[in-house]
């Protein structure tokens, strides 16, 4: 059975002195919320998620899905994991009281997401879902659309999805062909979305799809794509279940992890009877859905990084009781526990340095979040948090995926064996630079949306609040970490002007080469500035009167910050040079 | 059904131009050895793994092994694989005739292993182990002991493992428990094994075990390890099997990938009725199996690049195939392939250059090998043979591991899904850095045994052979390159000359901790010398009158090694800058 290890220290060092909760109360946004509602919501998910959900993480994987006549039938513990899930009311814990939501900021939900994607993310992936899904009929939908809905979302009596991909069109979203016609108050669905998660399963009596189709004579590409509510069942006026809706799954997909995740190929109007309803106006479906997908990003980032934390800690308890070869000592050798030997010390420091990396940007962009709705500088937060989505996605799971993949090192030949979780958290956790766009997706996003179209602004405001953490730490011992962010921050802007000026060139396709490394080494300069701000909130604690378990804490928190600056903020520095050096044989490849 | 893809022009670039075959010719030892044999081993082997392995990669994964009362029992289509693998006479192509071998230079088995690798790792190792076996009997055994197993292990009638790792005995190989009790002209065998690949199978008649055990009385450690064979069937003087020799699989283990290769934990002497015979002198056991595993360890380096050539080449398929989204042009846009866009082409790009650099430098080592024991030079080769295993065996299961990775993100969404084979190239593919000693355990080899123990002497020849590539690229269109390679060059041994100091101020953990990094940086630079000496062949080849093809060919060798140069070699000069610098905070980490 998996236990699943949490980092509780470093969560609430995160939710209660990064500085998190006071920067939430300063909105005057959320009274209510003090410390025993954070200790509330982190106890009552971490015991739900080691009790409930790490059990099933293992089991469910080697038993997977039943898929018969179109029915997805889910690994019988789960049945009951959910029901008792409902009962914790989380789904809408950052949404209106009105629709049943719990009317909490985001950056409550950051421990509620890692804990579940870390215990079991292919179980967590429904409440996210369900969360997102109901959360844009909250912010677009008509009245009737939100009372029919929303709070039965909320509750999980119904379950959400959301439905962009096609067999033709993936990455490129726009080449959508599902169809949409008016008809009365609704209109005809016609069309097949695939790798559609949760859209098919048996935990509840209704899915509720939020399906991208474009409107008969509405324009080409994704300007001409509207957002519909298509219900799995249709619903009467007093939220009743009336009767099919025409939508069906023809297919599942056999995959490399999440396995106990239905992966479905659903089909709308496969008898022409199919309605949907318009979300918002028509021709806003792509906008709508950005919403969406920007909260899903972050949460990716946020699965990514927890899956990570879970196989890490796993690999420390594992070295710290695994013995083999031996360490000399005066009297001669003695047996060794792994976690003695420095080579082993060197996997669980980085681990642990992108875990926590991680975790420090992801939270602060959750809070960022909030405070980009509420308190004084809306702007600034909006600008953070427009530039830093992309890199949470995509550095929370490539770097996630690299830690589970140190964790299994760890372990040794073991770690290739299922009788641990090692090996299954990479699985699993592959998927995470995959969906919710690529990671290469991300890219572009990172590099010719939010900081070329933006010109540069986004990445101004991101380099003035690093730069003020540069003079805070002046003087101080942290100086030398301030001195290399200074470089970093300076050699990334140089590095986003050189884009500017070869696509003022024409040479975008250079700019495009290389934004995926940029992304990736922006965001080490970018993890870099949130752990040297926890040492210096560290630093800062130390001079004060703290427990020996907080002293310890607090000191390896600044040993981990310059552990990552040397070992991957300077290399990624001089990998961001590179970008701007004439030579780009890479665009020179031929594949003949 | 996979397809296996073969790099044919650039193994076929290995083998006849680099300077290959050539090197081989000119030591006299193998007169016999011309165009006409290289092409035909190729052929054979190309198309048995393209025919008959191939098909088996996936539906063998997804049926996996029978063990049941203590038999394993493979895949059906494997048994009719290997009666036919038989028949090709491969598995002794490095050994002697007169046991059966082909007499051919180890240099030739590199395209036949890779091939092998790549189109069905699982049953690769079966050969790869028997012929291992094999070979230790065949150098350190009596007339006795090579006459009744040699002919038959080559001809594939019986299989051979190599028995090391015990429960709690792995990477600490001298803690091994396993004992040996003389008895006539025998031993008695006692003792349990683990992690044993092809352990236990319905295969062969016969499986012959080469297991280091310790004979009563000897001293602790590895240098108390004596090396026995021990057959799963006993054998009589002319061959015939007489009975079973208490030789017992108790369990296999599930595995994330390798599926069809049982990975077994073998009792031996359950009933106290096992017997082994010495192979060689007492107390040589680890000294021997260092042979076995020296040839090991470069082919598990073989293995990694075997299977990330088959992965990149799927992915470069799928990627000139797999339309989506669009190139702008005059008229408008237009559908575009996948592979026309620069972000996808940045993952080829790198992709290519990792697995052609690794082949690079993998199918130099091979020829070493055989350079080291034949013709002028042998004490260079020795040394460059003995710096680069680890280096071989580190890089290329860590690099072609990336590369799998890399070619799941080509293939989007469908990467994760089992119908196309890029999720299964990763799984089997992480075995490589976890088995044969783990790559934690190549980088203590690499710098204590192989560098700092021998004085820095075999990194000086190697230093030698760059800098004499470096002065032979000066004035050329090369020689960025070649000053990039000599500051490499001198940043590895800078590092390597800071790691001796530290030795010496008794800083051994510093050093310890440093290892891996230093093994992938010095990888980096390593690989960048072949790549370089490669784009000079190809360039001299440029001079002359070559087809259109060969044209293109030789044009993307160069272009291969500027993208990496660049993306590879000047950020793992920095990387290895930064080991000299005082900071090591990462040792100062706690993990409480």
């Amino acid at each position: 059975m998996t236990h699943y290890n949490i980092d509780e220290r470093d969560i609430m060092f995160n939710l209660k002195e990064c500085p998190g909760l006071e920067a939430i109360q300063q909105t005057g946004a959320f009274e209510e919320c003090d410390t025993e509602t954070v200790d509330m919501i982190y106890e009552t998910s971490a015991n739900f998620c080691q009790k409930v959900l790490a059990p099933l993480l293992m089991p469910t994987d080697r038993e997977g899905l039943g898929f018969k006549n179109g029915q997805v039938t889910v690994p019988e513990g789960m049945v009951d994991a959910w029901e008792q899930y409902r009962e914790l009311d989380l789904i809408g814990i950052n949404s209106e009281p009105e629709f049943g939501g719990a009317g909490l900021p985001h950056f409550f939900s950051a421990p509620v997401t890692e804990m579940e994607c870390g215990s079991f993310v292919s179980f967590s992936m429904l409440p996210l879902l369900t969360r997102g899904a109901a959360r844009l009929i909250l912010s677009f939908g008509n009245d009737e659309l939100k009372n029919t809905y929303v709070a039965k979302m909320f509750s999980g009596e119904w379950s959400g999805t959301m439905c962009l991909t096609e067999p033709d069109a993936g990455s490129d979203v726009g080449a959508g062909v599902t169809s949409a016609e008016p008809e009365g108050d609704h209109y005809k669905i016609t069309g097949t979305k695939t790798f559609i998660s949760w859209g098919e399963h048996n935990l509840s009596d209704n899915i509720i799809h939020l399906v991208l189709a474009r409107i008969k004579g509405a324009p080409a590409g994704s300007k001409g794509l509207s957002l519909f509510v298509v219900p799995k069942n249709r619903v009467d006026a007093d939220g009743n279940i009336t009767g099919p809706n025409d939508v069906t799954c023809s297919n599942i997909e056999h995959k490399m992890g999440i396995k106990s995740c239905p992966t479905c190929v659903i089909n709308f109007g496969s008898d022409n009877n199919t309605i949907g309803y318009l979300l918002g106006e028509a021709g806003y479906g792509m906008r709508y859905m950005f919403q969406m997908m920007n909260e899903a990003r972050l949460e990716v980032g946020v699965q990514g990084m927890g899956q990570a934390s879970a196989a890490y800690l796993s690999a420390v308890n594992y070295a710290a009781e695994r013995v083999q070869g031996s360490i000399m000592e005066e009297g001669g050798p003695r047996p060794a526990k792994i976690i003695e030997h420095p080579d082993v010390r060197r996997m669980l420091v980085k681990m642990r340095a992108l875990v926590q990396g991680s975790r420090a940007m992801i939270y602060h962009l959750t809070q960022y979040l909030d405070l980009a709705h509420h308190g004084e500088d809306k702007a600034k937060y909006k600008a953070l948090s427009d530039l830093l989505t992309p890199v949470c996605k995509s550095y929370g799971s490539d770097q996630g995926f690299r830690v589970t993949e140190m964790a299994i090192q760890t372990f040794g030949g073991y770690g290739y064996c299922q009788d641990y979780a090692a090996e299954q958290y990479m699985r699993d956790s592959k998927i995470s630079s995959l969906y919710e766009g690529t990671n290469g997706i991300q890219a572009m996003d990172l590099v010719f949306r939010k900081i070329l179209m933006n010109k540069g602004e986004n990445l101004k405001v991101f380099g003035g609040e690093a730069i003020a953490l540069v003079q805070a730490t002046a003087g101080s011992d942290l100086a030398s970490m301030g001195g290399i962010l200074k470089e970093g921050i300076e050699a990334a802007g140089a590095t986003a002007a050189h884009f500017g000026q070869r696509m003022a060139s024409g040479e975008h396709d250079e700019v495009r080469f290389h934004a995926t490394d940029f992304q990736e080494h922006f965001g080490h300069v970018v993890v870099g500035y949130f752990l040297l701000k926890q040492a210096l909130v560290a630093s800062r604690a130390l001079t004060g009167d703290v427990s020996d378990a907080d002293r310890t804490f607090y000191e390896q928190k600044i040993v981990t910050a310059r552990y990552f600056f040397d070992a991957l903020v300077v290399p990624a520095i001089k990998a961001l040079e590179i970008m701007r050096s004439p030579n780009v044989a890479g665009l020179q490849a031929e594949f003949v």
